[in-house]
């Protein structure tokens, strides 16, 4: 197994509580408030984590007993702030830094490995626009969600407003919570289709849960792993017949597996199949 | 507050129950059908709303007791009767007339305000692509809906097909809807995720509902609920990329507002934050 | 009233237990396992049906007690086999192959009758494929479906991956399930938003509920049938405004049928509406 | 005929050389500059000839000896003025007016009408995005043309850069033009494959070939010169997949009318064949 | 070597002028008028070669001395006619003639090899779709051209309007062809950047070009060739980055041939490389 | 003035010909061959470029004096040798290393700065991969141009063929080329539309030509510039409208510079405009 000490950081706290689960923990106390070295450094960690072989499925969660995140720092953002520049200046100036941002966030949708997001007490404004972003989203009963960013005068640029309403099952209930910033609960989520699993509790109880689901997912062939979660993210973006030619395109590779020989062999044998792990790609030094 | 008696119409009756909010009223006695001037006069006053900078937020619903809308006025329409015409210039003609109708409904979506759409009673065929049309949508308990195109020998042109499916949460119970032209009440519509609110009782209940999600929205900076509502109409119809860049160029400007610095004051003073309206642009002149 | 003998192959078996519908069911024992010549045929005669104007609905069910069916049938596949060609023109292989067995599936959405899928027992893997691709999904309270394909080490590639999370509620357990491969129950289904309507029972319940849904399909305007499936598959392909445009070219002429003016001499006379036949189209003849 | 003097307007002359053709010429001294109420009138008169069945072809010019138009009338707009507004919100309108204006110079192409641009003399700025629009493009000689907005500090946002390079033959040299706004004669707009045909001469040598053109296509079936139009439009901005399947919907009426026949008829007794107009569609009243 | 008299038929004829390469000549007197079973024929052919791994190149000409094709056979089209049925069940049938039709053309682009169309003579109305479909267009200096569909009441539904302006350098030239009917010359035709050679000459001339391009093309891999093609038709109706991707899936296998090693081989020692033909596919028996 | 020195690398060289302007030229002996190291690079300078306001052209070429590059380095690539994976995780390998390639030519899109690629002697297989990621292409009268990766197997995966056909006026002739891998030179690529100026001598003579442009272009508003070049390559992945919408949002910020103001004033007092530099963006730190 990796040793995933390589993905502790300054604001998050990595471990592998089975073999080829990733649990990644923010860890910026007191409430996990994003500022730019925070976002830069997740996205750093999620780049080199997809490129590891080693790691077959994420958990992404917090170290911080009551905050999943409190959203953006807004003491480390210029939003709001003078500047001497015309306005248009200015715009390319937010518009680099938006598009940074989102980056960062996308690196979640983009990575190799599915991503569980494991949520309870405040998770609020950008614990939406992550939330969003990862593939699965289990909630502790305990949670207290909202799309805040209406209430300091935005409209969610990093990826809410693009991303929830395509993963849940009532547009005008995920119209209300954007245009409100009402807080909602874990019932709320339900019912929307935001999570796919309420957990009684907080914390703890949530990143359990992720991990059972993790270690399923584990246990599965990286092959059809990586290509299910890719394959499905083509699929949001596409026509279904786009997402049937792109799905054969990239079948004509993925199905010279070894995995579904070892998958038969499994179901035969009565044995659990061993499927060897993805090749780790080296990430392109920098200059 | 701007004068609302300038939206008041031969079909429609306005009323501002709180500040920076329209409530427009269908008044097409006995049931709200519709020909060809009523919905030619909703997109008047929806487009003349839209670039007025002291409407915040819209509820659109009846005065009539019963009748939220009957739907299409089919003694007003020329479908289905005789014409002298080969059938490609007829098909003209009928092209022509459908894109100003849906055209019409449409308004709803473009127009910078959130519409809240409050049905009951009998919320038939049009009255399912105009809700469809809005951003958010309440029930009451009494209502009576259906997508009735079917039932006349049409398939639903100006609206309900390409929206309803987009914001439900249940693509089989759509297409049963739609295919059958059965009628159904507020507790499939809910099921469905259609309607994000069921209000017990008639028309006067769901309208104050209604109203009061339209004075909290109302009260939210107005570049934010603007800029909100204009991201999910782009986001709904793009790839999430896409989306992503467009929401960086949106916001280039849309941050450069005084309402984010407003909204930290009122958190730090503890007061509300007041925020200036949008800019009222001028309708082109006729000429 | 057609012979739907025609439709009777090796692996199906035809029926039309009411004017208009056909019922066709697998037929393959002992599971319903899918090898190349079952799926061919299945497209055969849904491409023939399709062209067909005396059939108006079609319930897709099966003719085993336990089985919907069982999915692949792996013996009869190549995959995870050794071959003697290069990789590349190997993967060309699995391209052609896989494009075909797209190709069979979707011309159950392709064709021009709404299909009911009635699911039951076991109805796994490439059911749930097939499924996806029908318009209206009803499942017996006694099925066992699964996203199974992760299991042999195979992203699905025939259509899973691509329509079901369009069609159903909660993008989070889609992905739940199709990344675990875990087995689940009509309840999961319909909390998912995967069926619209869950009968108590078995094969035979839940073929009889789809039958009285296909009969009051069937009893309805063909042309307002056919366009509403036509232009509801469309519009899930595209942009709203996109989708309002084509509808428009669409309608040109599908509004000129007589069926408008049957229906309204129908209600007027209290009288049930009779509506012609679609003119049923030559299959281009094989050379 | 159509009486034609009602296209006349404050900043327009319209006449009718010969049946069924408009010619409509820009008529602002003393160089064709651009304000607000130029461009609404254009948008009017294109909008009301759309629906006139009596006009089969449009010729686009301008009246002044010199001056197709020398562009945007500087002293006309607010742009480059200070206004005591937050950058958002005055974003907000000129977002607004980029889109009315865009809207006005869009009429052109959305039109039933083909629109052949007869330029000569200056033809700057504007006169680029103009022409764009339409769908033919002549030049007499002495035309002096310039992508001129990079020169005051712009993007072209009305047309250029999005309608341009989608008809020429060189992406180098439409880069080069828009970058540098440098001014080009007849030899490089023919070189880039801008226009079709180099006139010799200036204004009235360029709109007498225009009119030839006209002429032959104005004796064409008007509904397969719309249809072409139409359908060229729609093929320009989509997969050739999906314009096949627009055309199919397009063609299930347009196929339907008498010119076939007429056509065919004609040929046999080799006589120019008639055909009837298009039918006038009303423009929706202004309410 | 192949046996190439399996792609004789009724309307075709077939040989092979050098190893890999298809000459397929259209071959219906007096003048290739396209009936329903010649396009038919044509369609059934393609796909056969198409699955053939032996065929590397195609070369579509004529066996008529005048004509490569004068276009549709009117006598054989129902359009113009009158039928008994209402114009929405008559526009259906036409529907569905339009897509078969364009199918069958459309085989041109979706099969496997390069085909290069040699047109001379008479290459009228169908003459363009078809060659529009082609990869590569050589005209013989004595062919007269024309976009005919207009002079008998259509629209052009079978490709011309989709493919030809993709593939030409000036627009407007395009337009003013489609929108006239005019004939046009070999001259024409290149100055408008539809053909890439013209041939001093006729048809033998033309043809014993383009065999020569042929045989260039069918000596380099058949890997890159068909990658090469597929790329280039995903590419046309794709934006850059949405290309990009798919091209990354399709050579994770594609790479995976021995065809590079088998180049640098042939570079090292100064011979002509050998490439293994394409495996052959079995098109799915008709049932 | 920047200090360009910054730009210099192992495998280019940087220098400052006139104010604002950028000549990067390759530099890896003995004939540019690329390995990843070189793209790399590339990739690393372009991008920090990309966010120096100082910059506001870029003149790309080479320090040799026969080569601007002769492609990939065929000895630098592990594609054609045996590895000691499975067909689908080499695929993944490969996957990885054509994405993180073709980001690198992308860089030369995406930058904000112009990009004028200025050709001469052998410009072979990965140069028209980079030079049609450029804005600008000139070419010197002896250069050698090839689409050669269909000589060793490949289709060409870095994007000549997404980008080129897009840029060029035949489309037969860009198949014709990148189908036979045959050479060409500057009069077939003046000819294809490929360049828009072919300079009479060499290295020193189109380097020259570019530096003169890119001068001109470094004059204008970098605020237009960059618009300019942004909204064009929007433009070409999007249809016109969308293309509108987007640059409409852009414009809403651009439109807010002081530059308009400045080109204005330099009008009327006859002088040249200054215009302030962009903004730099920090690159984010690399953790």
């Amino acid at each position: 197994m990796t040793d995933v000490s390589q993905y502790n950081g300054k604001f998050h706290r990595a471990s592998s509580p089975s073999p080829n689960v990733l649990l990644l923990e923010f860890n910026r106390k007191p409430a996990n408030a994003f500022h730019d070295p925070f976002w830069m450094e997740m996205r750093d960690i999620i780049e080199r984590v997809s490129r590891d072989g080693n790691i077959r499925c994420i958990v992404l969660s917090s170290a911080l007993d009551k905050f999943f995140t409190a959203g953006l720092d807004l003491d480390g953002t210029s939003i709001g702030k003078a500047v001497n520049l015309d306005a248009a200046r200015r715009g390319f100036e937010l518009y680099n830094h938006i598009k940074d941002f989102q980056d960062a966030i996308s690196s979640l949708e983009h990575c190799r490995q599915p991503v569980i997001c494991a949520m309870y007490g405040y998770a609020l404004g950008l614990a939406i626009d992550i939330a969003s972003a990862c593939d699965v989203r289990f909630a502790a009963s305990n949670v207290t969600m909202g799309i805040m960013e209406v209430k300091v005068g935005l409209a969610a640029d990093i990826g809410t407003l693009q991303r929830l309403p395509k993963v849940v099952g009532n547009g005008s209930l995920a119209r209300e919570l954007a245009l409100t910033g009402r807080k909602f609960g874990a019932a709320t989520a339900q019912e929307l289709g935001f999570v796919s699993k309420v957990v009684d509790g907080g914390r703890q109880e949530v990143i359990d849960a992720a991990l059972v689901l993790a270690k399923e997912i584990a246990e599965n062939s990286p092959v059809a792993v990586y290509g299910t979660k890719h394959i499905m993210n083509h699929a949001r973006d596409h026509a279904v017949q786009e997402g049937l030619n792109y799905e054969a395109a990239w079948n004509a590779s993925a199905l010279q597996s070894n995995d579904t020989a070892a998958s038969i062999l499994g179901v035969r044998k009565r044995q659990v199949p061993v499927y060897e792990n993805l090749p780790s790609a080296h990430v392109p030094a920098k200059l």
